[in-house]
Order: C-alpha cells, then sequence, then structure tokens
C-alpha cells in the first residue's frame, strides 16, 4: 500500500514596485516557512549594452524559464535555477539546484504582469509604497550601498523604472488578493503574510 | 484736475511642492511681465540649530512680516524686504528695497497655507508634480548643484519634507484657481500662467 501523493507546493507571487520592501518580506517569510523563494531577476536576458537598458520592461526577462523552472517544482521535481552575474550582466553557465518545499515563493517587480507565471499563483501579493518613499529608498541603496553615481541613478529612474511601473507594475496591484503596506514595520508585514499563506493553505 | 490712482497691484500666488518648478515659472513669469517677485523663503525665521531643523512647517517663515510688506506695495507704497542668509540661518541686518509692479507675484511651498497671505491673491496658482519626479529633481540639485550629502537630503526628505507637504502644502491644491503641470515644458507653463493673468486682469 503506496502513501498517497504530497499535495502540490503552495504557490505565492509577491510583486511590488522598486524598493517597495518585497523581496526583504519575501526572504524573511520564505526562512520563517522553510520555503524555497525564486528571484525573477535571477532570469534576466543577457544584455549587450547596460548603459540606458530598460532592466524594468518585461522583455528584459526570460519568464517561460521562471514558468518552466516553477512548473517542474510544483510537480515535484527539482529545477536547475539559472544564476545571473550582474557584473556581466549575463547568465552563467552554472545553475543552481532546487528542490519543491510545501510553499514556493516567487517575487520580482513584474511577477503579476506575466499571465502564465500569475495564472500559477495560488497566493497573489503586491507589496505597495508611495513612488517618492521607494525612490528614497532606492537611491539610498544604491549610491550609499552599492556605490552607483547618483545622477545616473536618478536618470535610470526618470527614464525607465519609473515609466515601466506606471506601465506594468501599478496595474497588477488591482489583481492582487493581499496587498500589503510596504511603509509598516518589516516584522508585521511578514506575518501579515505568513498568516495568510496559512489560511489559505488551511 | 489730479489723475485717477493706479489701480492697485494684481496679486498672483504660487504654491506647489518642493522641486514642482514654482520657482523657475514665477521668475520668468514675472521677468516677462516686469513684475516684482517675493520669494517666501526670505522670510525665513532665525535658526539656531540648523541640522534636524523643520524648515517646511509654516512656523519656520515670519509670514506675518511678508503680508505686511505686501500690504505696503499693494498700498502703492515701496516695502523694505528681508534678505535671509542661507549659509548662517540668520536674517541679515540689510533690507532690500522694492517698489510696486502692476503685478506682484509671490511664490513658496506655503504661500496659500496661511489664510492671511491666501486671502491677498487675485489669482492662486498651485504646481503640481508627482511626488517622486519632485524627489528626484531635488535630490540632484541638493546633491549635484549644492554639494550636500545624499543621505542628508534623503533624511531631510523623510523626516521633515514630506510629512509638511502632506499637512499643509498638498491640502492647498485644492484652493488654487488654476493647477499648473509642473512635469509640463517649462515654456508652456509660464504661456499658460501668463495667460491666466491677463484673463483676470481684463
Amino acid at each position: 500500500m503506496s502513501a498517497a501523493p504530497p499535495p502540490p507546493p503552495f504557490v505565492v507571487i509577491i510583486a511590488g514596485g522598486t524598493a517597495s520592501g518585497k523581496t526583504t518580506v519575501a526572504a524573511r517569510a520564505a526562512a520563517q516557512l522553510g520555503a524555497l523563494l525564486l528571484h525573477h531577476d535571477r532570469y534576466y536576458k543577457d544584455v549587450a549594452q547596460p548603459r540606458g537598458h530598460n532592466y524594468d520592461h518585461p522583455d528584459a526577462l526570460d519568464t517561460a524559464r521562471l514558468v518552466a523552472d516553477l512548473d517542474a517544482l510544483r510537480a515535484g521535481q527539482a529545477a536547475a535555477l539559472p544564476v545571473y552575474d550582474f557584473r556581466t550582466h549575463r547568465r552563467q553557465p552554472e545553475s543552481e539546484h532546487a528542490e519543491p518545499t510545501p510553499v514556493i515563493l516567487v517575487e520580482g517587480i513584474l511577477t503579476l504582469a506575466d499571465p502564465a507565471l500569475a495564472a500559477r499563483a495560488d497566493l497573489r501579493v503586491f507589496v505597495d509604497a508611495p513612488a517618492d518613499v521607494r525612490l528614497a529608498r532606492r537611491v539610498r541603496r544604491d549610491v550609499a550601498e552599492r556605490g552607483r553615481e547618483v545622477g545616473g541613478v536618478l536618470d535610470q529612474y526618470l527614464d525607465t523604472v519609473r515609466p515601466m511601473h506606471e506601465a506594468f507594475v501599478e496595474p497588477t496591484k488591482s489583481s492582487a488578493d493581499l496587498v500589503l503596506n510596504g511603509t509598516a514595520p518589516i516584522a508585521a508585514l511578514v506575518e501579515t503574510l505568513v498568516a495568510a499563506i496559512a489560511a489559505r493553505r488551511a
């Protein structure tokens, strides 16, 4: 007599604007749940000319590969996740082995913008924060932590990040089951998210 | 037989958030009209401790003095405008002589927030721009042009500029006769403003 197969993983997709707090919330929730976390930005396509490149348009990402990896994991199989090198702006030859977990989180600004990816979600989350608060966080991070030049950070924000947000990210908020306030304390956001996942799985 | 007295000056008050474009629009319109332009930030009170000072609260400004100066000008008299030294954060002992002009412009973030000042306006204007666009402009100006440190600029924005904008500046938009789009080309804004003034004076 064989045991019943395990239920398929419960998939949580977490979207939101740049510096909304989504990655931090997703990482803490994943740690708390022992869940695999898939970052959409692993799936960037190779970039020939980084200067002026639009990293915020859906076409910049190999989302079909993410969907394929997620489908393998949902079927109980392992996946070979791509590894992106942000210095060379190219996918590295090696991959990273990942095993399915009962809950799988997927995060990225455009994770709810791709219909095939969004359709895999059992719970859709959008982390919302005012645009100026997000810009302040992004400038601080890029300049203070990553050593970038402030003029270049602002140019990129106004030229591509902001218009792509308006066109592709913000419209997905209305499709979310749960909108989290990205200006609330991070512990409160994690608690709310974990509780929402538990309620949906029950 | 004496000539009729000249009509009192036509007063235009121009408010809007930090880096909305209001000062540039006001300066260009004033140049085109040969109009006196009063900057509300001439009227800062002396600051004992600049670090952490809230420059964006109405109490930071000696608006009663601005109203008195404006009333003198409206009565056809000269005014002695205060001169503020932004290095020492104190009003200088000397003043600047100003004569009334047929149109007088008054600009500043809080110019529509003071009821006595706002009551002097024949035309109320609010220059409106999204908060993140304004923050991008402010960071660029303060860091690139004024040599300030980016972390301090962002701290000030989040600690005082942003909450004061929400509390005192943004609510005055609804009291404006004319809302200008601060992301439009500056020449178009000036043209619209000058035409609105001409229409109201006609």
